[in-house]
Formats: structure tokens, sequence, C-alpha cells
């Protein structure tokens, strides 16, 4: 089926979650396309930011930890997350990093099964969850394994030498998703830990934590949930693991009592074990007011527009750009919010669709990325930009000196 | 020498410091002598934050990490952060939390000097430092041993059983204060290690790290450099140490390479090998606003008013309150730049003030605690805080119910 701008158009006008764009900020002459690595800007962060500077900071002073409720913000927050991947109240907090989670999340792991000592994950999980592995096993004195798998051998690869399986439910790179109920399963089924980075998830569509019963979760909040570059990250532990003390980061906000200041550390029992050090207010203060357009649509509705705007580009650069390799599963069901091809100069080209308005993102050695977030994303961007990358690749407009130059992070 | 209102405002009227309080947005009936705690909001940092919301991540989006060098935060912050704890370029970074940077440093440390197993310190010592290295012993099974000891007795105690000092420079309840480079030496001396927490230093004081030799440092940025609640903290590593690969927390932005992707840690050569995740863009941020108030002076400078308006709060507080205990050493080079007394319902004390508009705060078990931030107090404060205290104690206005009830952060 062939479309034209007004067809596009009237896509537009019957899409239920239109109206949720006026609530971003989006720069004339964008079309975003890389909401999976850092999401636009909910236009309410930037007043309550400046009311968390000003009134609460500014006139509160240190009085701000009780009348401003700061301290809880770890909770406050995380209740919030919770909601949106299917966890039950007060199994999440937001804290740290995701790094920093999935080391937290690990060690745990391993301490609720001694006598074993393989860390199953696969070669599609975003790297810095490997390193975090890695470090832990060096630091413990190599007694750990990382065994590392192909994705599509994970279920083969779970037998009961699996201490904790961990995985990132969304690849990176192709937005291939894992079965995580169905994996989960036989995780335990084999005696096996089930710990899932969502950093590709939250957000961008339903996740059942509770109902997939997942042991350990951690994620981001800077991309589908748009809690601004760099926003803490959160870390959920299934109700039967929270009385577990098995952080090993443990820093005073993760005591029982840390106003008792005692000199010896007894955990608490409840996920705050999860928290180290003092609250990042200011920035929790920035995705708690991002998380608000949450409260206008749900996660089906989003993951339903996803879809549809993911398919109408995949139909659309296929009549476009008949060579470009989709590196995407074609079920719509077997992908996160992104799609991605292959182009060998994907560099590039990506660089070339930067500068005309379609910002993607390239991940290394030949992916071009696009991220659907569905909360501010028009049918009309996604035709737009997929007439752009036509133009782009038909003309060989990537072939120009000042694309192939990278920078910084790319 | 009895003191009066004109004598004080002439003290005023001759601070060479005077003119930066008003850099500082400090709510009007207000004396805040808790700096030492959070330190209070310059002016400048709201309309910066402003913009790093507004312009940077809403205008800039994904782009912002290379073309507002939102990558390099942690070294450009922490290179800022070196030159007022006498650090040279390039060893500090911006990063995480305190207790993680403790963590960070204590696994490097130990993997320093492979055949010792103590990890000194002392009971004077901030508790999650304490908490951060049982959480490095239970992880790594039992091999390090966590040696307390008086604040007094660590030069004593430092021999060849010890592969770290870990030492607060500033004890957070009396302010007493350690010599770093004596302590520093003597643990060279036993071929030991010696790492500093500079939370209650940083910014309060000259600092000097490459002078004395140290180690390691860390540091929290919501005290005296008036980052904000819960801004990122930072570390230091001495360059002899920059090649090591200690840091167990290998996270993505440690890696030599973070956008190659591989799926294996190669820790970066420098002091980036203590970066673990994605930086805090907006804390960071406001952070490096709140330290341009440091590029219109000079820490002796500070000190220098720290100790007079400490001495000013000394004098008139053992005059007009006489059975009040000083806590804190008399001797200003011994303290940092706090004053804190002690009194059997010091918590109830500190209410009645805290009512009153002068605002410090109460440590278990007895003691009430002052702290002087020389960028935003005038001698006026000081006179007028004892004053006010004096009215308190003389007139038992403390023993109200009202002033009995804790709140959840005290």
């Amino acid at each position: 089926m062939e479309l034209d701008a007004v067809s596009i158009e009237q896509r537009d006008s019957a899409d239920p979650l239109a109206h949720l764009q006026q609530l971003f900020s989006i720069p004339d002459g964008v079309i975003y396309l890389d909401g999976n690595s850092l999401g636009a800007l909910p236009k309410n962060v930037s007043s309550v930011l400046t009311n968390a500077v000003e009134e609460q900071w500014g006139k509160s002073l240190i009085k701000g930890w009780n009348c401003h409720n700061w301290i809880d913000l770890p909770s406050r927050v995380g209740n919030r997350i919770a909601k949106l991947v299917g966890a039950e109240e007060g199994t999440l907090i937001c804290a740290d990093s995701t790094s920093l989670n999935v080391f937290k999340v690990l060690a745990t792991a391993m301490k609720l099964r001694p006598g074993r000592k393989v860390i199953l994950s696969d070669t599609g999980n975003f790297p810095t969850d490997l390193y975090m592995a890695q470090g832990l096993k060096e630091l413990t004195g190599g007694d750990i394994e990382l065994r590392l798998v192909a994705p599509e051998e994970v279920e083969t690869a779970l037998d009961e030498t699996v201490a904790v399986m961990m995985l990132t439910e969304v690849d990176y790179r192709t937005g291939r998703k894992h079965d995580m109920k169905v994996l989960t399963e036989k995780a335990h089924s084999v005696g096996a830990l089930a710990m899932w980075d969502l950093c590709h998830s939250a957000g961008a569509f339903p996740v059942h934590l509770k109902d997939a019963n997942v042991d350990f979760a951690v994620g981001c909040s800077y991309k589908y949930l748009n809690g601004g570059p760099g926003a803490p990250a959160f870390v959920y532990v299934a109700p039967k693991h929270q009385a577990t003390s098995g952080n090993p980061l443990t820093g005073w906000m993760g005591h029982d009592a840390p106003f008792a200041f005692d000199l010896g550390y007894t955990p608490s029992a409840k996920t705050d074990q999860m928290r180290v050090g003092t609250p990042q207010v200011l920035a929790m203060t920035a995705l708690n007011a991002s998380l608000d357009v949450f409260d206008h649509t749900n996660l089906e509705a989003l993951q339903a527009k996803s879809i549809e705007l993911s398919e109408l580009f995949i139909s659309e650069v296929k009549r476009r750009c008949p060579n470009l390799e989709l590196a995407s599963p074609t079920d719509p069901m077997k992908r996160g919010s992104q799609v991605s091809f292959r182009h060998e100069q994907g560099y590039a080209v990506m660089q070339a669709l930067i500068d005309r308005g379609v910002i993607g993102d390239f991940r290394a050695p030949n992916i071009i990325r696009f991220g659907f977030a569905p909360l501010y994303l028009s049918f009309a961007d996604v035709f737009k930009a997929a007439e752009i990358l036509e133009e782009i690749i038909a003309g060989d407009l990537w072939d120009k000196p000042e694309y192939h130059q990278k920078s910084k992070v790319t």
C-alpha cells in the first residue's frame, strides 16, 4: 500500500495520543528518533526544577530534607516507576546509575545462590552490564564465571550451574526483544535467579515484573522515561528478596537507621538497602516531574502507537531504500520501540540525516538506529524521516568528508 | 573583651570577603550555620540550570553530549575542584557519591598492597566510610580487617599490617581536624597508602593533596562547595596511581574506549577509570555553576575569615552560656570550619534555635553543631546567633514538647 501525505495526516488526526506531543519541547525542524538514547524534554520539568532550586534549596536549605521530603525521593520516584514496569509498591527505588545497580544486584544474587558461580548473559547485552560482572568477578577473586552466549541460545544455556541470568530485555543495537516471562520461568526451573535490565523497556511498552516473577531489575530513566541527561537509575527487588542483605555497596542511606550514625552497618530490611549515598535531589526532582506525562496515558496505548509508527517506518524504508537491510526483528512483538538498519557507511548516513534534522544514532559497526517514542512522535514525522532517508541513500548524500569525522560520543 | 553591635559592624565593614555574600541567596531572617551540611544556594545556579534544561537538553537533545561537552563534565568539574584541594590537573573527577568513591578507592588500595589486610580508620570517621569498608570486606570473603582506633591513636596504630589509612580530615561532630601531612607521611613510612575524605574540608580551607603526597581522596560537593542537595561527589587519584586498574565498579564510562562497545572491559589509564555510569549532567552543571564563587576569592582568605568567625562565636558563647561545654578543639588550626557544643538536651536546643532563624544541626548524643561558611556569613550573623543561643539557654526556651519531636532526618 502506497501512502501519501494526506493519508498520513488522517492517521495523526485519528491518533488518540496525538495531544501528548504538546507536553514536550521539541525544536522546530527536528524529527527526533533518538528517544531511545536520550528522551526529549517534558515542558513541565524546567519550572519544577527551578522551584526545587530557588524555593526548596534556596529557602528551606537544610530543612528541605524533612519539609520537602527529599529523603524519600528514591522511594517516591521509585514507586512511580514501579507502576510503569508492573512492580509492586515499595519494591523499586531510584538510585545511582544502571551500572551501579547491576553490581548491587549481581552481588546480591550470587549471595543467594552460594553453590553456583555462573552469571549467564548474552552477547547482545549492553556492555556496561557485562563490565560490572567482570569487575565483580575480579574483586571477589575469580569465583564467578561470566558465561556469554548468543541471545537465541540463552534458553538452552540455562542449567544448574547458573546462579543468575542477567539479560537486557531489548538489544540496544537491533531492538530484538527477549521473552521475559518465558526466560524467567526457565531460569527458575533450573534454580537460577533472573535479573532484567529495562533500560530500553521502561516507559516504552508494558513490562510485567511481578507477573513474570522477576527477581531483580535495573534500568535507566533518561531514555523513554525522559528524566534528562544522566538522570538517576532504578533498581527493583522482588518482595521475596527484600530482607536479603546482599548489596555490598553498604552506604549510610541503605542502613536501617542512617541517622543513628552507628559505627557498624545494619542493612535496611526494605528495598532501601539498595540505596548507598545521599540521594540526588535535583536530578530526582527533574525525573519526578518528567514522569507526569505518563499520568495521561498507559503503556498499552503507547506500545500500540509505537508498533504503528515502527511498522510504517519499516514499510516506507523498504519501499524507498530496498537495499537497506533491516537489522531488527520483523515481528513487532519481538522488538522494543526501535528499528535498526544496516549500512556499510552507517556513521556517515546518520550524520547526513542529522544534518537534515532527522536525529537517530549509529552503533558500530554498521547499525543506523531509530527510536520511536510514541509520546511525542507523529506519523507525519516518521513518514518524513523515511523520505529524507531515501533522498540521502538514493543521492549518496552521505558521501561527504564532514560526515565521516567521528565525534567524541558516537 | 566585650563586644557590642558597633564594633561588630566595624568588623563587617573591614571584611574583605563581605561582598561575596551577595552572590548567595539566603532567606530573610535566617542565620545559616549549617553550610557544613548543605551549602547555601549561589544565585547564579538557577539560570545556569534552566539553560542546561531548556537550551541544552531541550534543543540539542542527544547532540548535547558532543556540542555541550557533557561527556567531559566529570573531568571539567573535577579540574575545578582539584584547584580547591591542591590537586594536579587531571587527577580528580566528579562522579557518583562519596560512599561509592570510598568503595572504589579502598578496593584499589587493597589491590596495591596485596600482602596486607588492614584498613585503618578512626571512630570519628563518618559512618558511611566505615560501612563501605565493611561491605568490601564482606564481599571479598573477609580477607580485610577494618581496624578502628580513637582519632588520637591513629598515628601509633599505623604499622606494617596496614594497607590503607582511611580518614576523614575533619570530624563531622566535633570539627576536630587531623594533620593530613603528618599522618600521610607516617602512613607512607610503614608502607601504607593514605586516603582522605574531604567532605568537611573542600571549599572550607586550603587542602594540599599534592604537597601532602596523598594517594587518594574523596569528598562531597554539597557542603562548603555549595553544589546543591545530593550533588555529585569527587574522587582524587595521585598521578603515581593513575595507571592502576583497581576500581572494581567497572562501568562503561571508566572503559578506555566506552563507545567501542567492546564486550570486555579495558580500564582507562587515566582518572576516568573511576567513572562508572553515565554522568549526571544536570547535577554536575549546577555544581559547575556553584563553583564560580571560588573564582572571586581564595581558600587562605576563606580560612582566615572562618577562624575569625568561629573564634568570635566561641568567645561570645563562653561569655553568654558558661555552662555549655565546647566539644571542638580550642586551637582553630586544629578545627575545620565548624564549632560544636555539648548540651544534654541538644536536639531540643537546636529546634528552638531553628525556630528563631538560627539554623545549625544536632548530632547524637548531645552535640549542637554550627558551621561557618565564610562565603556568606557576616560577623553580625555570628554575634546575633550567640545572642539568640543565650536567650534560649538562659530562659530554658528549648523546654517545650514540640522541640522534642524528632524529625525523619536529624
